[in-house]
C-alpha cells in the first residue's frame, strides 16, 4: 500500500477549495466527510460522490473520527471554530488549512491548540472566479503551487504529511516557507495584483469601454471580480506588508510617469527591457 | 462576385500584423504583395504562400499596381515612408494602417498626401507576445476589435472599404471613433495597462518569486514582455492622454492604500463590489 487510505479526512468549509480537495482525495479512496453551513451543499456533494457524509454543524462523531482535518474557512471563522470545538478532535489528529495569510493565523492557532493535536498550515495557490462546491473541480491544482508554512513547533512528520497532501492533490510545486516569508511573498504576488486589478477596473467609469477592449485589459482585470468579504479580511490581516508593497509600486509607477513627462525615451526603454527579461522567468514551465 | 478579388493589395512591413493580414486576405484570393526590409521574410512568406511577391525596397511596380496599401510600420517610419515614396502610388489608391496611436499620425499624413490618394486610418486591436512574419497566424483577429478612425476629410466610400476590410479579416467588432476618441480610449485600455504591467514586473527584484507565483501575477504581467522601441514611441505619441490616465490610476490606487491604512473595511469592500460589478461588462461575449 502506497497511500494509507484507512485515514479518515474531514473538510470543514465545503466551497470551491474544500470541494476541489474532496474531489481529488475521494478518488484515492479516502473516507471524506464534510462540515459546512448549507445542507444543500452536503446534499449536492453526497449525490456527486464528492464526500461520503456531512453535517451542517460541528458533529461530534465526524470530528472525533477524523485523522486529518482540512479547514477551508475565512480566517476569523477558522480561529473561532478552533476556539469553540477543539475539544472534539481525536487525539493525534493533524489539522491543516488553506488560508491565504499566515502570520496572523498560524501562531494564534498553534498557541491555543490542545497539545495532542498538531496544526500544520498550508496555502494552496489556486482559485477560480467562481465559488461554491458546485464549481469545484478535480483539476484545480494542476500546474499550481502549494506552500507549506511550518513553525519551529511543527514536527517533521506533520510537515512531511502536509507535503504529501500537496503532492496527492496534484500541485506542480510544493514548497516550504516560514509564515513571515509567505506573507511577504503573497503580499506582492497576490494581494498587490488584486489591488491593482480592482483599481484599474474602478478608476475610469466611462461607458462602452468594453466595446473597444483588447485582451490586455481583460487579462489585467480578470481578478477584479473579487469576493469582497474574504479579500478585505485577507488584506487587513497582512496590512503592514501590503501597504509597503503598494508604496513600492506607486514609487516605481511614478518614476515611469516622470520619465514619460520628461520624454526620457532611453529611460522608458530601459524599464521595458528589464521588464521583458524578467517576465521570461515567470513563463509556465 | 461578392468580394472584388481583382483588387491588388500591398502590405508595407511584413511582421506579425502584416503577415497575419496577408494570410487572411490571401485566402480570399487577392493578389498580395509585400515590401519589407529583410529578404528572408519575403522568401519565407512566398514559400508559405502568404504573399505572391515582394521586395525589400520601395518597388515602383508593386506600389504602382496596388489598389489598397496597408502600412504596418512604426509610426515615424510610416510618416517618413509616405514623405519619400508617395509619388509612386497609383492614382485612386486607398491606403490604410495598423498604427496604435492616431492623432499624431492621421492628420499629418492626410495633410501631406496627394489629393488623388486617400488615407483611412484603422487600428486592429490584436497582437501576440511574439513578433515577426513567421509568428503570424490567420486566426489573430478572431474575437478582437477593429477600430476605424476617419476624419472629416475621409470619403464615405473609403470608410466603407476600411470597415469591410475589418470584417474580411475576421474581427468580431468593427467600430468607428474619431482619432481623439481613439487615443483617449487606447490610453486607458492599452497603454495604461502596459505601464502597470511593466511596473509590476520591475518593482520587486526579489529572487525565486517565480517559484511561488499563481496565475493572477502571470495574468497581470503577460504583456510585460514588450517591444521597447515600438511601445516607447506609442507612449510618447500619446503622452498627454497617457499621463492623465496614469495620474488618475495613482489617485485611485492611493485612495485604496489610504483605506487599508485606516482599516476602512467598508470602503475597501465598496471598491471591490464596484470592481466586481463593472468587470462583468468586460467578459467576452
Amino acid at each position: 500500500m502506497i497511500v494509507d487510505t484507512s485515514k479518515k479526512i474531514l473538510i470543514v468549509g465545503l466551497g470551491l477549495l474544500g470541494g476541489s480537495y474532496a474531489r481529488v482525495l475521494k478518488r484515492f479512496g479516502f473516507h471524506i466527510s464534510a462540515i459546512t453551513l448549507e445542507q444543500s451543499d452536503i446534499d449536492y456533494a453526497c449525490r456527486a460522490h464528492i464526500i461520503d457524509e456531512g453535517a451542517t454543524a460541528p458533529d461530534e462523531r465526524l470530528i472525533g473520527e477524523a485523522d486529518l482535518v482540512i479547514f477551508a474557512l475565512y480566517p476569523h471563522v477558522f480561529v473561532e471554530w478552533i476556539e469553540k470545538n477543539q475539544a472534539l478532535f481525536k487525539s493525534g489528529a493533524l489539522i491543516t488549512d488553506v488560508t491565504g495569510v499566515k502570520r496572523s493565523i498560524v501562531y494564534q492557532i498553534q498557541d491555543m491548540l490542545r497539545p495532542d493535536v498538531e496544526f500544520i498550515a498550508a496555502h494552496p495557490m489556486a482559485g477560480r472566479e467562481v465559488s461554491g462546491v458546485e464549481n469545484s473541480i478535480d483539476t484545480l491544482f494542476i500546474g499550481a503551487n502549494y506552500i507549506v508554512t511550518p513553525t519551529p513547533t511543527n514536527t517533521p512528520e506533520a510537515i512531511k504529511t502536509c507535503t504529501e497532501l500537496g503532492r496527492l492533490l496534484g500541485f506542480a510545486n510544493v514548497a516550504t516557507l516560514s509564515p513571515e516569508e509567505h506573507d511577504e511573498m503573497i503580499g506582492f504576488l497576490s494581494q498587490l495584483t488584486h489591488c491593482i486589478a480592482i483599481t484599474l477596473m474602478t478608476c475610469n467609469d466611462k461607458e462602452n469601454l468594453e466595446k473597444f477592449t483588447g485582451d490586455s485589459f481583460r487579462d489585467l482585470t480578470r481578478i477584479a471580480k473579487i469576493n469582497d468579504a474574504m479579500w478585505s479580511e485577507l488584506f487587513l490581516a497582512n496590512k503592514d506588508v501590503l501597504l509597503e508593497q503598494m508604496r513600492m509600486f506607486i514609487d516605481k509607477f511614478t518614476e515611469l510617469k516622470d520619465m514619460l513627462a520628461a520624454e526620457d525615451t532611453d529611460g522608458i526603454r530601459r524599464v521595458m527591457r528589464h521588464s521583458t527579461a524578467r517576465r521570461v522567468l515567470f513563463d509556465k514551465k
